[in-house]
């Protein structure tokens, strides 16, 4: 690579004037209407003009002026969306809306079941989004739907890059070639998670030797878990992968994101979520989350555990919200369980952070707390009496179950 | 601390029924007007009644279509700061507009110099915010702006948390207590940056005796860089530090976020940035910024050399009008320069991808960059003709420039 101090004074003056101040500029809503109302007559021509549609299929707007302002700043942020998304040069993506009232045949024959939720259609298949209708987080995800859903890592540099992530499953699988017939079952089963759960291969037996993989074998991470399992019974087919991943898909600590939040709201345990809130980027939120996940890798191997991690800090508008639905004081970490349906929760008493629990008090309290929970969720199967002395709160809890 | 399933179990019975499955909605937008407009008759009985107040000093808006929509857009994500601010239960928020033309005398009154600008408002001190227009991103910087600008470290655990921060310029002071005058310069020093840059200090012997501190030593870190610069001259002055910070407040790496962006645009070096892009969750882009933080570390002392890194990732709305603007393909890492004012630029030319710099290559780059940028700095000052023969380019350049 030569470089040369002409290249950089030629480029720099013969570049496009027009552009004057505009480099950082955000695009401003230019108020262009671009997002498509579709319906029975329209869908099929508006859909041939894109290679991607992205669709919110959503309620029809209720007719008070709160529901009507909601609605409103909704198609605005999909206007938002669709504007940039117009700019972007390697798809043709639009943007429709269809109103479940008025237009659920289309729905319908999209394969859309669930309404109030945001789909990307591509030729080969259909994704629901399930976060925060915001913009950016929502144009985030079109650009990750959009990347191959298997990264190859080549060398040992990108082998670091692959063991820094910890946010997300991952999984990484040594194959013969691109043309092998396991890569493809793997590349298949990919797609079907894509682009929730993060999928590594190498052709590389150096890489594969770093990663102690044999051939055609794949390494399953849980989040935030050092060590990975080792796929039993290789080589797979697309059907024993999904398989393997689907029984696999709850970690024992995992991160809610903008992106993912209904999605992980709903896959509550029983009901419940054990929740932890922890800032990264604050001394003693690092240090809660560092116990956090010492107690993930010692619990591992226990099904019943899945802590939620929210950081605060990458959802700012939920914040007073949250602090006065659980009745806490977000700015320090706090570790709780919340009922998913109603928000009850109850909280470990952590000392303003000045005296931070250590893991195994952390442990120590979620074993009470898992135990608990399942003789709640016992007696609740059972629906048995209690037997008197067992504990009036426990009867009550009953009572109000039942 | 004892727990037991018991305290869970009255818990979780007898919470707040009343906030059915609404613990991870986003508020919706309410639809109810919280922003006020200022104007010379209103404003200082609106100011009284909140803590904090935050003041959008805008340009009158356009007549067109677009500008109005465009401000509409604005005024509503302020409406949303604003009803996520009235949650808040610390402080009482209030939001305001201020028209450029018809309130200039308001502004002044206030101490507003700059329009199309955001203030915070506070008791003691006028915080300008100039990053992005977005509810979140504007209500999390007013949550770090209501913190106390110095945080304490009281032992070695969260003095990890401390040395895990690499994205920000640090501080960290060793004092006697809370009650050194030296911590209190060292206090108001940090209300000057405050939340730009982070201060933290120790009062523990065991801390400062790790961090390597003298009794009354501040230490400075620039962004990504591991061994911090001790500043000279202890005990200092609030006036010795705050002249300290303003002469190394531009470090050779540093991080462009979303809350920041006008202002470090505005932080050129002689018109001219160098960027590199790079997404830190992409495996590529990791082992591109791994390099990028070790060019750094190598050039510390380099006073011409700043890099500006952006992660495509934090502005997802921006990213095609960037691929298109410079020209460039930010699915992989790049690095070049950009003229601040009119986005003119050139890339070094990166394969791909699938061969990345070594060190050895980018510090060249960057040699032969900053040298040509200094000549042709110099060639403009003096505005002197360029001998023949010195090449085509420059004079082309500087017939351009003069």
């Amino acid at each position: 690579m030569k470089w040369t101090w002409v290249l950089v004074a030629v480029l720099l003056s013969f570049g496009g004037q027009s552009l004057a101040k505009e480099s950082l500029d955000f695009p401003e809503y230019d108020g262009k209407d671009r997002v498509h109302n579709l319906n029975a007559k329209n869908y099929k021509s508006v859909m041939r003009k894109y290679d991607v549609m992205v669709v919110y299929y959503h309620d029809h707007p209720g007719s008070s002026r709160v529901a009507q302002r909601q609605f409103e700043t909704e198609e605005l942020a999909l206007e938002r969306a669709a504007q940039v998304l117009d700019e972007f040069e390697d798809e043709d993506i639009g943007v429709g809306l269809i109103d479940a009232k008025l237009d659920k045949v289309v729905a319908k024959k999209l394969g859309l079941e669930e309404s109030d939720s945001i789909f990307i259609i591509t030729d080969d298949e259909v994704i629901e989004y399930d976060g925060e209708l915001e913009a950016d987080t929502l144009v985030e995800f079109i650009y990750d739907v959009l990347e191959d859903p298997v990264e190859i890592i080549d060398n040992s540099r990108e082998l670091k890059g692959f063991e820094s992530i910890e946010e997300d499953i991952k999984l990484v699988g040594y194959f013969k070639s691109h043309k092998s017939e396991h890569f493809e079952a793997f590349a298949d089963a990919a797609e079907e998670f894509h682009p929730h759960i993060k999928f590594f291969a190498t052709f590389n037996p150096k890489v594969a030797k770093a990663l102690e993989l044999k051939l055609n074998e794949v390494d399953f991470y849980e989040s935030f878990i050092e060590n990975p399992l080792v796929i039993p019974g290789k080589p797979y087919s697309e059907k024993e992968l999904v398989k393997f991943i689907e029984n696999n898909d709850r970690p024992t600590l995992r991160k809610l994101k903008p992106s993912n939040m209904y999605e992980i709201w709903d896959d509550d345990v029983g009901g419940e979520h054990i929740v932890a809130f922890a800032e990264e980027a604050d001394i003693d939120g690092f240090e809660f989350l560092h116990k956090l996940k010492q107690v993930a890798e010692d619990n591992t191997e226990n099904p019943n555990l899945s802590i939620l991690w929210i950081d605060p800090d990458d959802f700012p508008l939920l914040l007073p919200h949250w602090e006065k639905t659980f009745g806490i004081d977000l700015s320090h970490p706090q570790i709780g369980v919340i009922e998913a349906d109603d928000a009850d929760s109850v909280w470990m008493d952590i000392d303003n952070g000045e005296d931070l629990p250590s893991v195994d008090e952390l442990e120590e309290w979620l074993e009470d707390v898992l135990s608990s929970l399942v003789l709640m969720r016992m007696r609740s199967i059972q629906n048995t009496p209690l037997p008197f002395g067992e504990g009036h709160v426990v009867r009550l809890w009953l009572v109000n179950k039942c």
